[in-house]
């Protein structure tokens, strides 16, 4: 089954190869949008839900290439900061601003929250879209927000983030380990469950 | 697994029951309104969509029982009305008015319409919805609109639409039979598909 991933992050792509392959060897040939477009779809991320700009990024994708498509929209939210960056995690610190400078304005924001009161979970929606049918699944990630930064593997808050019962960080550990626990891990797991007998 | 049905229509149940026993007996076990709720939920049906109408039916009865829930919406999509009546199917003829006005109404639009542009089609969409994740999937039954009501099984436009490749309406066969070709038959049938490995 040809299935298109609708993103043009190059490290989600990765994430969801790996994901896939560990998963379901050859029952799926991925594509990214490279493969099929001969420019750049951009997508703006309009929604004020998770569930809207998965859908938006799905709808776009599959509209311009009628392949069966899926994309995540994935947030970070902070207890001590009521949900939030959430839906707006990658634009945290502003438009176009880095992943440096999100996870910088986390730490800010947090400075003075105790240990006890960092906590916080990664949530992924993948919104998967054909001709006919729409499917949402959530990947949701418990864990805590730390003081400084550790790690070099993954992106986004990653390096600031350690999942519950673990004390690495997602940036420390092994790609296998993250996307065994990860938010992005489970979603994808789930499709992957829904879409074999499809 | 407990599901449990979002409708008030007793039709729908009976067709979802009767479905759900020949693709998958013991593995789910249907509830209805009846056996969860002490009142009747009757939840507005203001989408403009079969997809968003479905949405609210499985949001409202899953927000009120904690319980897995499906709803679905079913629009008949006659072309020579431009897929008239559709989201508006049960309130055709105006709010409140009963299956047969819907149909009289059908019938007298199409009056001077000839066999030859006669097409349409039945399209069901099934929302699920748990604590986690939100499915749409959709079935749909091609066919075209006679002339004359035929036969008094089934409800809704049932006696005045035949499915393709048939002579009969769905108001002249049997449950089964129907349950095999309609659009509500295939939605239900790829919602279970999905849902036994969940």
């Amino acid at each position: 089954m040809k299935i298109l991933i609708g993103t043009n992050n190059a490290h989600k792509v990765r994430e969801v190869r790996q994901i896939l392959e560990t998963e379901l060897t050859g029952k799926f040939d991925l594509l990214t949008p490279a493969d099929v477009f001969d420019e750049e779809i951009d997508v703006e991320e309009t929604g004020l839900t998770l569930d809207k700009n998965a859908f938006l990024k799905a709808d776009e994708f599959f509209s311009k290439s009628g392949i069966p498509c899926f994309a995540d929209d994935t947030g970070l939210e902070i207890n001590a900061l009521h949900g939030h960056p959430g839906v707006r995690s990658a634009r945290f610190a502003g438009e176009d601003c880095d992943d440096a400078a999100n996870r910088k304005k986390a730490l800010d924001l947090l400075k003075d929250v105790p240990d006890s009161d960092r906590s916080a979970q990664f949530r992924t929606v993948i919104c998967f879209k054909d001709g006919t049918d729409t499917l949402y699944v959530h990947g949701v990630c418990p864990g805590k927000i730390i003081k400084e930064e550790r790690g070099g593997e993954g992106f986004g808050y990653d390096s600031i983030f350690v999942p519950e019962g673990y004390e690495q960080t997602f940036a420390q550990m092994s790609a296998e380990l993250k996307n065994k626990l990860s938010h992005r891990g489970k979603a994808v797991a789930k499709l992957v469950k829904i879409l074999k007998d499809y």
